[in-house]
């Protein structure tokens, strides 16, 4: 018997995004988002619900782009950082220290110091409620090149991305692999 | 100076969902997706995105409700298998063990055997591309007794949530608490 918590948005995990965009006088700027994922396979399809309140939401829909940068664990406290000023009122890659990197796709820039970024042409915009969401076309991803595993591919374990538990207000990081997926299950196949 | 590694889904966590649904019939049926966050937090909503081949994708018209189950490390073997096999052609439910419970909220079942679940009215049905994105509407969030914390909220780490490795199809699970949100960043303030 499950006891009722009420209508909350517990999720778990949630990821830790670094949505970055230029506003009109071109200053880049860098939010942290927990709410968004992958929406669609082909094209590849990534969506982030920013507040109209935000300073990001006017910027995305002015420059039609936005990138996502993986939080890492190193970067935690720049993370945080950027979820808690506004751009509105400074510039957090000033304050923080982080790199600002003008994307060669689309019209946003990234912080250099966040291991894996998304580049974003805007797509789609939802109104829901109190958030929009914004779809973008996943244009091209880039990554350091020692967060590749040998096969090529990013390594989870070496990205060490932030996860952000909705419940406690917390960054956790990533545990070891557990099991293969369309593998581990195969043996239940009647 | 970062590494291309082209136009693909690569988001860093991933959440492995356990989407619920009735068919006409009224058979229970579950799927695993990973293509899914939270995008509104006032109505508290949360997305899925399923291609249109899948079993669950007509269901969730049919029903205009579904549930969002969290898979669990317990339970790794079955959220798999639900991602592996399709409910057109079997019974998930029975060949997995698993519980079909009908919410007392909305028209769709879930598992009782994963320890949290968000029972959803469908608000919204967003075409993409080969993904459709479905926005549900949270009206509860129901956890088992044994995963809440002291304090009454949901404890990540005693529902040890599985996480979807998307560049090498695993499953890792939930590290430990590395720092607080809206916390750790404040000494960064100028």
């Amino acid at each position: 018997m499950k006891k009722s918590v009420g209508a909350k948005t517990l999720l778990f995990p949630t990821p830790v995004l670094m949505v970055g965009t230029y506003d009109q006088a071109g200053k880049p700027n860098l939010m942290n988002a927990a709410w968004g994922g992958i929406c669609c396979s082909q094209p590849p399809c990534v969506a982030v619900s920013l507040r109209k309140a935000t300073y990001s939401h006017a910027c995305i829909i002015e420059r039609q782009a936005f990138t996502v940068g993986i939080a890492c664990e190193d970067r935690m406290v720049e993370a945080d950082y950027v979820g808690i000023a506004s751009g509105r009122d400074l510039d957090k890659f000033a304050v923080t220290g982080l790199t600002p990197v003008k994307s060669d796709l689309v019209d946003a820039p990234y912080a250099a110091e966040f291991p894996v970024v998304l580049e974003c042409r805007l797509l789609q915009v939802i109104e829901i409620g109190l958030h929009t969401q914004f779809i973008g076309e996943i244009m091209d991803v880039k990554g350091d090149a020692d967060v590749f595993a040998e096969d090529g591919n990013l390594d989870i374990m070496k990205i060490r991305p932030l996860i952000y538990d909705t419940a406690h207000k917390g960054y956790h990081g990533v545990g070891p692999l557990l099991g293969k997926a369309f593998s581990v299950g195969k043996g239940m196949q009647p």
